[in-house]
């Protein structure tokens, strides 16, 4: 599709969002101030299981400027038919991980606020923890979270297409084990038997913070008439609807989420502590503002989970991949709730498997609720399946590009889960990295301590209905309306579809993210779908509206509809080039009582039932410290099948931000706990994020294989890039030290071991 | 149509906006405290007319938290071709009225802004002016406003949809005359020669405030990338959006309206000050709050004009009508703009006059600029036209009530314009106030100092293009999305029009108001047309939603799309009581990507070509107090052509508030100035509006004669209720006294004169 000949689409286009935000001069959630605002503080459980006998908030509110001190009995919280309420927003009479809020104070001031909580006394009995994966799979460990076991919302479907099909249906599982998987293909003893020669590897990665600059925040303003308005930095304003309106009990019609813009999600802002905040505002009847500090979001955020992950992988010597056996092993905390289902398939589901047996647990400790983090599941399989191709192909003696283009599925190969996978493009990434200099041109002898590595990645991407309308305005341009919030530049490529449908300039669209009282229905910006989701239905609007535009211009130009055609602006009767006129005296026609058909406002729905998979090929050259064990990544390539780039500046850009994540993941980030379930880390002083120094320069190559459905064959393309990252990183120090690193964070002390043999 | 058993429409429904005004919920414009917002405070011309020689902002910008003193110089306002301002949004370097907006001091506190305001000193140099209507025809009087002479934009089509063809073409003017009417039909000359009477009245009526309760308030946050989001308390955000991107000079997109909830409208907020509080905000970068005071609001607001007309009408003795020689002259203020035009159709409109000759005149004086006032010119010349009417029958010893019957309009009778009023229903609302026991019982000798007066009003209605959109919820129910402001429960009629469609209940429909950045395109809220103009889209959209939800249940149910009907929340088959799916369940598929038809989204677009003049017929029952002159009006009878009440209840709150304001035109409400231009009143204290003892029971008598082409044959009802009032009490102070009062507000000392007959 390269170089087909759009006007708009496939150019590289400035984003519409970024001169408020380059400027400072974009208002994000924190900065609302609506009349009678509180601003809140968090009493966080000191212990990671607790009884709380008592609550004392009396020196609190002695506090000047303290209004309340809510705990879960006082907060707005809707009951159900047993009188109980029907979501745990605060923990209650127990607390079950070390943060988990117990009490929030609200007062009249920030720094009251924080007096306030720091007054609040909480009297706990302290309780046995589990924080350590392999114990929680004891069936005598101590019981994690009663109240909501077996009871939960699968939030998996929201990030990928095959979530439903993923999981294996509950048994009688040990007590804090809260969800399997299981796969099976062919004869995985048969496969082992053929195999020429076989690598087993376990491997662990801890738990990954999103990082978002932004912490979450929502500000809640109740209308004394049963009716809520959240303001939140969310990538899912239609679903924080549901989520709210069902805790506090009141119809969806009653609560208006306005999607703030967004310092950054990456999957941890779709409804964390809107229901709260929510339910503190209807029970106080007054805006509450609840921003987490830093700490907060370390201590009880939505994290990417830990996982460990056994993986024996078998091949004939001709390099023909024959069996694949693995164990996964996935953390929930305090909630059940795991890309675990999705992690399986992917890790069975890059590679032609003629036998695999995969077998998952997904387990409860003491510790904050895992959530979504930029391909939820992926980053942990990758890594393991990754490291293990590598391992393989050096046991073999084959190349590793060689090895991975021979095994690679395509359209139509089976994912563990039975599903076929439809037109991918892992072969053409693949190929794309291979021809790169940094490939083809790499030294036979590469400097002491240097190393280059390879790793592929995938997602299956996913889809959800949407809706989309546009107007034509007064002045000839066109505004886009959605319910989708921008959280990379997607408002701009919207602007470019419907410009392309058009005729216009991309600068000529306007494109508005509404609030749920007025937004078409829209999907969550999440799963790398909203661009492939929304986009067919923005291009259908945009039809639409031509329709009634050509209608309006036929009559008046005395033309049919048919043989009228609009470009830059103009309706023109076709090969008639003076003819014609200006989409603003349409616009004029249609405003104005003289008419009779109203003003032109286009709309489309749309729903794809298949989603579109990505898939990117990564490369990172190494340099290792032999004294320190400090990995530099000093160059990198990342290829990736994006089916159409209808803004490639923000492609790259989506890219970039996905490699930056993949070397945090790789070499800097995890969390880590001590053994009462207490974090290590509560600030970005100990919670390390890569720097711009640690990033290299980043080589991009989008590879363009059309997908069926997407507008003009674009993908989803948010996930892929942020999966290969770690294990290309792991691999490449394999190529400069000649040892394996087997867990993520990948620190300088692990390195080190490696090079002394210690 | 009374009685079809409609299942939402026609039946009495709470306003769904009454809630959270009512508990004091609702947040108006001056609740909003953005970051960084400032507060201010207007420097009013002192003088009528003044050469302004200097601005000295020093001591004011010496006082803690004032941060600037604007001047028409240093506001964001966008330059023409010669480098001068496109707009005079303060007074430069002349003020032409009293109280002109000179400079806006701009503080962090409003206590701040009104010292820094009281401490800007202006060097005037005071020049002659002239505030009499008839001296500002004078071609020798000062000039007031060379600025923008010919130059201005006719808003009056924005009121009714006679404005195009109401007034003649420019001529060679006096200085100070800024447009004119003349129509003429038949023999004059002969007309009056065939009268067998002939009466001839002089009447004045004084400028009149709308009295909204809250005053007019704008607040502007630019964000610093070119755009600005204006806040406002409008009746027409679109239009205002286009009114401020004008000013400042950016493009319509750049420009975010939010029609905040408006706390009375009545015409006088179609766009007065926001263009100078966007300006002013442009120009200091931050956000500005402009909140006249009521005093600011006297001063510099949009009153309805003054007026004098002379009306000379005569009938012969059979009461057949034989000529109307009328002459008008308006007062337009400082800038040129007045309802002359509608005033001259509608004084030579409602009867049937074979022979008139109509002149009119508008003038500039030196006072604020008018601008509308519900029924903007229709009261002026009803006054004239209606107090004409009931002299003449008497004059005649004709009963008033048959005199009107005779002659007057109905369908294809033609206006002054030449313009054949369609469908309307003056005889129909005539006869319902004859039917009414207070006429048809009405003492032949009434007490002494009582009186009955009776009178016409109609307004020919406007029309506007409009567009609404309506999505299905996933609980089933209908958000309909549209631009216009709500400002007496169209909202509530919108959502019963869409329940009717849908067969739903009129609380599962929810009403958006949306801003300019994401609304609809939608007309303005005034000249009686929103209900008119927006009920036929929200039809459509309505009808499109129920078109996408049969095919969708269709496909589910096996069904043909033709052979399913909603009602009840339940998409049936056709006489199948227990078939079917529930809307609920429709909305749930078109969520879940397993569809492939997409959320139901449904949009129309409406444009009617043809208004639909409204008519009512007042009775006023009056006693004067024989002492003091002083007129109670102690019951009061109100019908009304609405052609079909979508809300009865919220039609007859629409009759109530216009009657009680015509009262407030009778008796109470009048601006009068002194010789140098200065108001008299300049607070509620000294202006008088009517308090709830002055307003009696009001008997309310909806009148049904359909119209053609509104929403279940409904018309536009807000104009004609505040139009017959004064006519009607001067008539019943002459059924009272004898005694005939020419001048409004009628004032006690008026009322004397004619009793003593001093």
């Amino acid at each position: 599709m390269v170089g087909t000949t759009y006007k708009s689409v496939g150019k590289r286009t400035k984003r519409i969002d970024s001169p408020p935000k380059l400027t400072g001069g974009e208002r994000f959630t924190a900065d609302l101030r609506p009349p009678g605002l509180l601003f809140s503080s968090i009493v966080g459980s000191t212990y990671g299981h607790a009884e709380i006998l008592g609550v004392d908030s009396s020196a609190a509110l002695e506090i000047p400027g303290v209004v309340a001190v809510l705990t879960q009995d006082s907060l707005a919280i809707a009951k159900d038919e047993n009188g109980n309420p029907v979501a745990k927003l605060l923990a209650g009479d127990r607390a079950v991980h070390v943060g988990q809020p117990i009490a929030l104070v609200l007062a009249e001031t920030a720094v009251a606020a924080q007096d306030g909580a720091d007054a609040v006394v909480i009297d706990y009995r302290e309780l046995p923890v589990v924080t350590v994966l392999t114990e929680a799979l004891d069936p005598t460990s101590p019981q994690v979270n009663a109240d909501i076991r077996g009871d939960f919302e699968d939030e998996a479907a929201i990030h990928n297409a095959d979530a439903a099909s993923s999981t294996t249906e509950k048994k009688d599982l040990p007590v804090n084990v809260s969800n399997t998987a299981e796969f099976d293909r062919g004869d995985i003893e048969k496969g082992f038997a053929e195999a020429d020669a076989i690598v087993e590897l376990s491997l662990k990665s801890e738990r990954v913070h999103q990082g978002y600059i932004e912490t979450q925040v929502c500000m809640a303003v109740p209308d004394m008439t049963n009716r809520i308005t959240v303001h939140t930095s969310t990538q899912a304003a239609f679903h924080v609807r549901g989520k709210v309106a069902d805790a506090i009990g009141i119809p969806r019609a009653n609560v208006t989420v306005v999607p703030m813009p967004v310092g950054g999600g990456f999957g941890g802002k779709f409804g964390l502590i809107e229901p709260m905040v929510a339910a503190a505002a209807m029970a106080v009847d007054r805006p509450v503002l609840v921003q987490y500090t830093r700490s907060d979001d370390l201590l009880a955020g939505n994290p990417a989970p830990d996982a460990e992950i056994r993986v024996k992988l078998g091949a004939k010597n001709d390099g023909t991949i024959t069996a694949l056996d693995a164990d996964l092993l996935f953390d929930a905390g305090a909630t059940p709730g795991s890309p675990l289902g999705i992690a399986a398939i992917l890790l069975g589901g890059y590679y032609k498997f003629p036998n695999l047996k995969i077998r998952g647990s997904e387990v409860m400790t003491h510790r904050a609720s895992g959530g979504a983090y930029r391909a939820p599941g992926a980053q942990q399989a990758t890594f393991a399946i990754e490291s293990a191709m590598d391992e393989l192909a050096t046991k073999l003696g084959l190349d590793p590009m060689e090895f991975r283009l021979q095994n690679c599925v395509e359209e139509g190969d089976l994912r563990p889960n039975g599903g076929a996978w439809p037109r991918i493009g892992m072969r053409e990434s693949l190929e794309a990295l291979k021809r790169h200099p940094l490939w083809a041109n790499r030294p036979q002898n590469p400097e002491p301590g240097t190393g280059i590595g390879i790793a592929v990645g995938g997602w299956p991407g996913a889809v959800e209905p949407a809706t989309a309308v546009c107007r034509l305005d007064e002045d000839g341009k066109l505004t886009v309306v959605l319910g989708t919030s921008d959280l990379n530049g997607t408002n701009t490529s919207f602007a470019m579809v419907a410009a392309e449908t058009l005729g216009l300039d991309a600068d000529e669209v306007r494109v508005t993210t509404a609030d749920t009282s007025s937004a078409p229905q829209s999907p969550g910006a999440g799963g790398s779908k909203i661009t492939y989701s929304v986009a067919p239905a923005v291009r259908r609007a945009a039809e639409d509206a031509l329709e009634q535009i050509k209608n309006i211009a036929a009559e008046h130009l005395e033309a049919s509809a048919e043989d009228l055609e609009v470009a830059d602006g103009m309706v023109r009767v076709k090969g008639v080039p003076g003819s014609g006129m200006s989409l603003q005296e349409v616009a004029a026609l249609t405003l104005t009582s003289s008419n009779t058909h109203g003003p032109v406002h286009g709309r489309g729905s749309a729903s794809l039932t298949q989603s579109s998979p990505g898939f990117a090929a990564h490369l990172a050259e190494v340099k290792v410290d032999e004294l320190t064990g400090e990995v530099q990544v000093t160059r990198y390539v990342a290829t990736q099948d994006v089916g159409f780039a209808i803004n490639p500046a923000a492609v790259e850009g989506q890219i970039h931000g996905g490699v930056a994540q993949g070397i945090g993941w790789a070499l800097y980030e995890g969390q880590t706990f001590d053994a009462d379930g207490g974090p290590m880390a509560s600030s970005l002083m100990d919670y390390a994020l890569p720097r711009a120094t640690m990033i290299p320069n980043i080589d991009v190559v989008l590879v363009e294989v059309a997908s069926e459905d997407g507008a003009f064959g674009s993908k989803g393309v948010g996930e892929p890039p942020a999966i290969p990252g770690a294990a290309a990183i792991a691999n490449a120090i394999k190529n400069a030290t000649g040892g394996r690193v087997t867990s993520l964070p990948i620190r300088s002390s692990d390195v080190l071991s490696l090079i002394s043999g210690t």
